[in-house]
């Protein structure tokens, strides 16, 4: 198979989504994701931009190569990617801005977009900003306990650096921890945001805590912190999942008032949990590949999860599976497989030539050796928690 | 005239109020003290308590004598002071919380409470905090100006000192500076606190900011940072004049849910400006004495304010002045006369004995002489700014 040919069948697997039947349940908000999502409506209803062949063209052009992420189109929406690039091509970088809510373990999910995220950065030697917003876990939740908090804090600060960042390029910040820091630029973007646009875009209500309505500015407030590091207004990407898209409008719509650039986003879809809901989630235990699992657990997860097989092997034969409904399909798919496998993996379960076992199988053994390794790796990210701490100082310099 | 006489006499001066009239315009919120104010009918509005002859009683035996403005009634209401003066008794003591929002030049209106907290810590031996709310008054208006608060929250942090507060006792605290110290504290209570009571609590609506929304905790904080200082329960009380109690009410309900005591207050009433205003306003610079006045502006000042007095002296000999609606009764009584020469000042204004120009004369002596002082002790204050700044650290031990 061509890598055109690939890409026309990612583009079709695209438009279908994950599943054929229209969706009136779709909710997509910073703090839920629930229904089946559809992604082109997404894009419409939050007036971002579909990731075009151009924008891949020149990706591809400047770095060598298209990410993963890109090549499957999990990256697949943005807001002034294009503009990043261009002005990345006239000598001027940018910072990178992602961030986690500590509520839990991390799971694979998760990982996806920082993956991507160290992609750009060893591509183009960007600084980056993670912000743990530790401050709106605790608000978000009434019956929260503040010492979980800390501790999910200090282990998705493990995971964060076993992803592999460049220690010299990339700061963590820990809201409540570096509050000083996001403070006074939090303070300007919070006085240009009344209530009634923050109920608009959040859908806050009366009975919403008063830190909740203010915490859209601290997590605002690392856009805009690049800017006051470099001395001049800094270009900035946010690579997230578009769940959390919402934060970066109400930004873009401060940021020229207080003479900074808009931030850039590009938006990720969700991974599916293994149970065919919207997304895999932290709530749903079971249907998560979390990175602190033991390769027991991983088995057993994956063995009872939902796919799109036919009731017996006679039948997934002779009618071929639905690959298109099937997380697991979908896992490897996004997170495993090369595009390349993950096209031939569709067509052989579409004509009944490969049985579910087999994908479970696969996705089981590359879960358990990417898990074994991440461990790994997040041992050793317990001696250099110091390095990667922001302490309100130019670094990489 | 005898102590006793006095107070009767402060008594009728009390429940006339500044004038006769009663007032249908009164408006009293921590951002706006507007009408002729009813002090009674803020007591019933606000739900506090009138200060007691048996409260009074109970300081004078402790401290050997009631402070000034204890015995001229201008702190008149409280919440809990009975109980702060009951643990006290018991042998636990109290931390004093007062603060400034820094938008301006400090006038002679905000510092008799100053003055009061001063006469507390001296006669309790308390630690205070002082807080200084930049963030606020940035947050308040659509088009201040961050540079020029930095320079008032300068020039207001040396006024602080100036009032002679103990250097081993009491901390500023700056909240743009500190807020690492006060946002975990602000989380807890700002989590408890929903849209709907802060709207009915400050009179928030759809278009107030949600930097503003979020503020009240922010000032509510430093209420239960005693308690993390010392590791305990920690009693505080919160001597200010009366439109900042929303925010100790706020405080008040969240308090024990949180595991501390409900912070106590002693509520002052305004200083009226030299127009007869509601109080003495930063934002009508000719009806207020700042104390960076000089002698020639304090005098000007004076000469042309209001008073209570007849059109002609033939007419004030024979009628008597009105000293309850003039501001140069008040001003004298609340800031220089002693209780008792403010009674005999009273007696001989009513039966014509005294004349405008002769009070004019004693405010304008005592003032000039008062900013004159006042001002020496600001420019030793410049030295020993960072001996008083909070660093997060017990003090006083």
């Amino acid at each position: 198979m061509t890598e055109k040919d690939a890409l026309a069948t990612t583009d079709h697997l695209q438009s279908q989504g994950h599943n054929d039947h229209p969706n009136q349940d779709m909710k997509v908000t910073p703090w839920e994701v629930e229904g089946e999502i559809d992604y082109d409506k997404l894009i419409e209803k939050f007036g971002t931009s579909l990731i075009t062949p151009e924008i891949l063209e020149k990706i591809k052009k400047i770095t060598g190569e298209l990410p993963h992420s890109l090549k499957v189109q999990y990256f697949f929406s943005h807001r002034d990617f294009d503009w990043i690039l261009k002005k990345y091509e006239n000598g001027e970088n940018f910072y990178l801005y992602t961030g986690r809510g500590p509520s839990g373990m991390v799971h694979l999910g998760h990982l996806i977009p920082w993956i991507f995220t160290k992609y750009l950065q060893e591509k183009f030697g960007s600084r980056l900003l993670f912000q743990l917003t530790d401050d709106e876990k605790y608000l978000y939740r009434q019956h929260s306990i503040r010492k979980e908090i800390e501790r999910y804090t200090y282990e998705n600060i493990l995971d964060i650096i076993a992803v592999g960042f460049d220690k010299k390029k990339t700061k963590i910040i820990v809201d409540s921890k570096h509050i000083q820091y996001l403070y006074p630029i939090a303070t300007d973007i919070a006085k240009r945001i009344t209530f009634s646009t923050a109920k608009s875009i959040f859908g806050f209500s009366n009975s919403t805590n008063i830190g909740m309505i203010g915490f859209p500015s601290i997590q605002a407030a690392p856009c805009f912190l690049p800017s006051l590091i470099e001395r001049k207004p800094t270009p900035v990407l946010i690579p997230a999942a578009i769940d959390q898209d919402p934060y970066w409008r109400m930004t873009r719509d401060v940021a020229e008032r207080l003479g900074y650039y808009k931030p850039a986003q590009i938006h990720s879809k969700f991974l599916p949990g293994l149970g065919m809901s919207a997304k895999m989630s932290s709530s749903k235990p079971e249907t998560a590949l979390f990175v602190s699992d033991d390769p027991e657990t991983i088995d057993r997860k994956i063995s009872s999860a939902f796919t799109g097989g036919q009731p017996t092997v006679a039948l997934q034969r002779k009618l071929g599976g639905n690959a298109i409904g099937c997380p697991v399909f979908w896992y490897l798919r996004y997170f495993f497989d090369t595009s390349d496998e993950s096209d031939e993996r569709y067509l052989k379960c579409k004509t009944g030539n490969l049985l579910c076992g087999e994908c479970k199988g696969d996705l089981s053994n590359d879960s358990q050796s990417f898990i074994i390794d991440f461990k790994k790796r997040r041992e050793k990210a317990k001696d250099v928690i110091d390095e990667f701490m922001y302490d309100g100082e130019p670094y990489d310099r």
